[in-house]
């Protein structure tokens, strides 16, 4: 099989190389920086370029721009892919991809599936894809009504052999429910924890709870917005959340209420043993 | 030197460890529970048990209860003391033990330590101590006016046997201000993070970012509280801090203002990138 992967960031790098790894599927690469083309040649993540014009020879695309760019590039080149391929975004909102893209290309003859590689650095760029960084994570496909079981069987094969350590099948409007929480909501409250004064004096005073909290503080604001806003209501939800909890332990520390205060915690700490359990 | 450790759970139970396994000195332990101290004699962590009518045995006593024990603890006790001797607590709140025990062990002849062993982990209790919990950590020693050379020299020098890889002198009440950040803060918010009714969903959808921010969720809530409500100015500074920081990303979130979300996240990343090079 010809697959095309557009754009050699992060994650279609790292999809390059684990399917070179991995499978002897032929691997194409499309990216607008040249430099990144001969640096993923080299390296041997992909066996060549491929032109857009050329499109119609992949049996699959993988498209790994960020969400918006993704949708733009589907719709834009929608004439140049085969008839019969298989078309996957990355996006890490599923939604609205699938919304959009499900029955378009479906009214072109072509098959269409949503999954999101559940895997992800603080660093962006071809330079920090590896084809390990799919080790043991979660691949999800949000299949719809239009969905071949054909073109499920083919991505399917691809995740495990590109070494995903679990394959998860749910709704698009289930997965950005649950990945605004498991997610989204952690990069949005790292990247507000570093923003204290007290961050001056941190060295010295830091140990694992501090650099788990501020880990994922590093991200691309670019993408993460982009995530962010196309998952408003899931995200907000979420934030109204643990703003409202937040605020049952201020109260409680205002108050000096111990028993309020040992409470709420011991309510954390047994919901977090029973997560871990499962 | 004749060194008594008073409560042997995660903390007192590593030091034992860590001096027996370093340096030479008799370490002698105290425990409520008859268990653990047959368990600590079996495994070698103390040389002996150690009674309260003979703490005029020891040179110097560690005392690792928790804060408010710590106190009563000291000056319940404060007659048995050798005169002479060093008295170190190992809260993870200062000002409050130090403001009470300096003076006070001070008229006595005693000499007072206040330390703050930054070295945890997620469980508590004798049977998780481990001296490699020390490795690389900091010891953080707060001195006053009151503190001897030959205290300060005799304890950091145990502290360097004992494997922390830095010795940091502060004062009571900066290192509460610090502490508040960089870890009552974390604990309060992996806490109140994992108290989504979207927990049910999380199996499948999580990758680092929420076992990162939720590591921490699980802790002892009674240390917590009252190392939370000795603090509550500080931790109250913080915590406002970040209910702050997430709204301003929340109104953004509604507005829908990708340029604003940009700019906060941009702020953020580029703050975590500034720390990460100190």
């Amino acid at each position: 099989m010809k697959i095309a992967v557009i754009g050699l960031g992060l994650i279609g790098g790292s999809i390059c190389k684990a399917l070179k790894l991995s499978t002897s599927h032929t691997v194409l690469g499309f990216d607008t920086n040249a430099d990144t083309l001969i640096k993923a040649k080299d390296q041997v993540a992909i066996d060549g370029a491929i032109d857009l014009a050329d499109l119609k020879e992949a049996d699959l695309v993988f498209v790994c721009l960020h969400p918006e760019a993704t949708i733009d590039f589907v719709t834009s080149h929608i004439k140049k892919f085969k008839k019969g391929s298989i078309i996957c975004d990355v996006s890490g909102v599923k939604s609205r991809p699938v919304a959009i893209l499900d029955q378009l290309l479906r009214d072109e003859g072509i098959n269409y599936l949503g999954t999101h590689p559940m895997a992800g650095r603080e660093f962006s760029g071809f330079d920090f894809s590896d084809a390990g960084i799919f080790n043991g994570a979660s691949f999800i496909i949000t299949p719809t009504e239009l969905t071949s079981l054909e073109t499920l069987d083919t991505v399917r094969n691809l995740a495990n052999q590109m070494g995903f350590g679990k394959i998860v099948l749910t709704t698009a409007d289930q997965h950005d429910k649950n990945i605004a929480f498991t997610s989204q909501l952690a990069h949005l409250v790292s990247n507000a924890y570093v923003k204290s004064p007290s961050l001056k004096n941190e060295q010295g005073f830091s140990a694992g709870s501090f650099q788990d909290l501020t880990r994922v503080a590093r991200l691309n604001e670019d993408l993460w917005t982009s995530l962010f806003i196309m998952n408003k209501e899931s995200l907000l939800f979420e934030l109204n959340g643990i703003l409202n909890n937040l605020n049952d332990y201020k109260r409680a520390l205002e108050n000096e209420d111990v028993e309020t205060m040992k409470k709420l915690l011991a309510e954390g700490r047994k919901l977090k043993e029973e997560a871990d359990c499962l």
